[in-house]
């Protein structure tokens, strides 16, 4: 059992938790509670760290013996843990390696695309509505807040592990490949002509999704093919970033069922 | 300007920030920022705190004049204010009482129901969305989170000044009264026997949201006069309640326009 803060381990766990860096550098992420544990693909796991509490009471049912583990005192649970009450099991997960080519085997794909979002609830509840609503894959410009940030890996619910995703360093050059794949591209946008429900999405679909308080760069915005609007009654400048991306995936999947 | 935290007014700050018991005493809340500054119906303004440099550089295009405001130190102002980085603006705001007769005086009402919603910010961005889909009012169970927590302020980006909202002892009643004066009211639940889009919301219309972890509750939901579902993909076991609720509002809205 580790016991101590400075074990290397636990200093090298904290990194991982806290730095995006170490987490490329060792191209891994780290997940944390039950379900997260539960869901996560058994060949993707590196470590997982359980506190002594939880080990003592539930070892057996959880299945550690398929797995690398560590115990570790409550308190040292406590010091690695990114939240306030902590279930007690955190595990090392290798990254999965999406190739942009395979994305576009889907026929009529549905994708969506982001466009230097920033706040990590907002990029794990889209990929979790993404996943519920259908869509193929998750395209993040390289500014996007990192997905395996602990708050973002908590709000996907498990659908990071299902979901493809991938970085992309120039979108306004993805959206000349889509058209080359017969996608189109609709910009969420505050001028759009069209209602976003007046279009027809039944063809290969990538919905745009900008900035939490600027919307998309321009340079994004006038390469796609559509701008679509959501209708807003009352004073209301925007809607938050996932709502308006959870509106439209579900607009397109209603559309295809 | 007031430079130590232990001045009255700063302690009373203090605690119609943290605690909604102090702001149920008083019949007042807490807003911070100058967009909700800019926002705030004027005859509601109870007092204004303003930071010593955001006093020196905007005193003139706030309009100050027009309300009873003091000016805070720095090092104050960080003492009373909710968020990491205080754009150095607060104001203490009275409070509006909506009457539930006068809510149903609206021709076909868009309602949405909150039973026992805990999270700050779903209950914030859930105002905030319901003013744009054209939602007449905003009901909550008692249990729900205190609709003036700073947080939930925040996420209201204004909203909180627009749309109507009441606290309700009982839900169940409540619905009673929805079906005497002719709205229907529909349980978004896992076990729907609809999908949400097979409904026809241009009468009086009611959506009712649960708890993020539970759901609605039993004796809720079954006084509902229809359940729907929102269809899902992939294994998503639910979706986040203030976008199940925004996937609702908007469908409704989108059939009404």
């Amino acid at each position: 059992m580790i016991t101590s803060t400075s074990n290397p381990q636990i200093k090298r766990l904290l990194q991982l938790q806290k730095k995006a860096k170490a987490r490329d550098e060792e191209n891994v992420f780290v997940v944390e509670g039950l379900r997260m544990f539960a869901e996560v693909p058994k060949n993707r796991v590196e470590k997982v760290y359980i506190s002594e509490s939880l080990f003592n009471r539930k070892k057996l049912e959880l299945n550690l013996q398929d797995f690398p583990y560590e115990i570790l005192s409550e308190q040292v649970f406590g010091h690695v843990s990114d939240t306030k009450t902590p279930q007690g099991i955190l595990c090392v997960v290798k990254r999965e390696k999406y190739d942009l080519n395979e994305l576009f085997k889907v026929e009529n794909p549905h994708f969506i695309v982001l466009d230097n979002l920033q706040d990590p609830g907002n990029m794990g509840t889209i990929v979790r509505t993404a996943e519920a609503a259908g869509v193929d894959a998750v395209f993040m410009s390289k500014d996007c807040v990192d997905i395996y940030n602990p708050k973002t890996i908590r709000s996907t619910m498990g659908s990071i592990y299902r979901v493809p995703y991938i970085y992309i360093e120039d979108i306004p050059n993805l959206l000349d490949i889509f058209r080359k794949n017969g996608v189109k591209s609709y910009a969420a946008h505050l001028n759009g002509e069209k209602f976003y429900d007046q279009e027809d999405y039944s063809a290969g679909t990538a919905i745009l999704i900008g900035n939490e308080g600027n919307g998309l760069r321009e340079e994004v915005a006038k390469k796609a093919d559509i701008w679509v609007k959501i209708p807003m009654q009352g004073q209301v400048e925007s809607l938050n970033a996932a709502i308006a991306a959870s509106v439209l995936m579900f607009e397109v999947f209603r559309q295809r069922r």
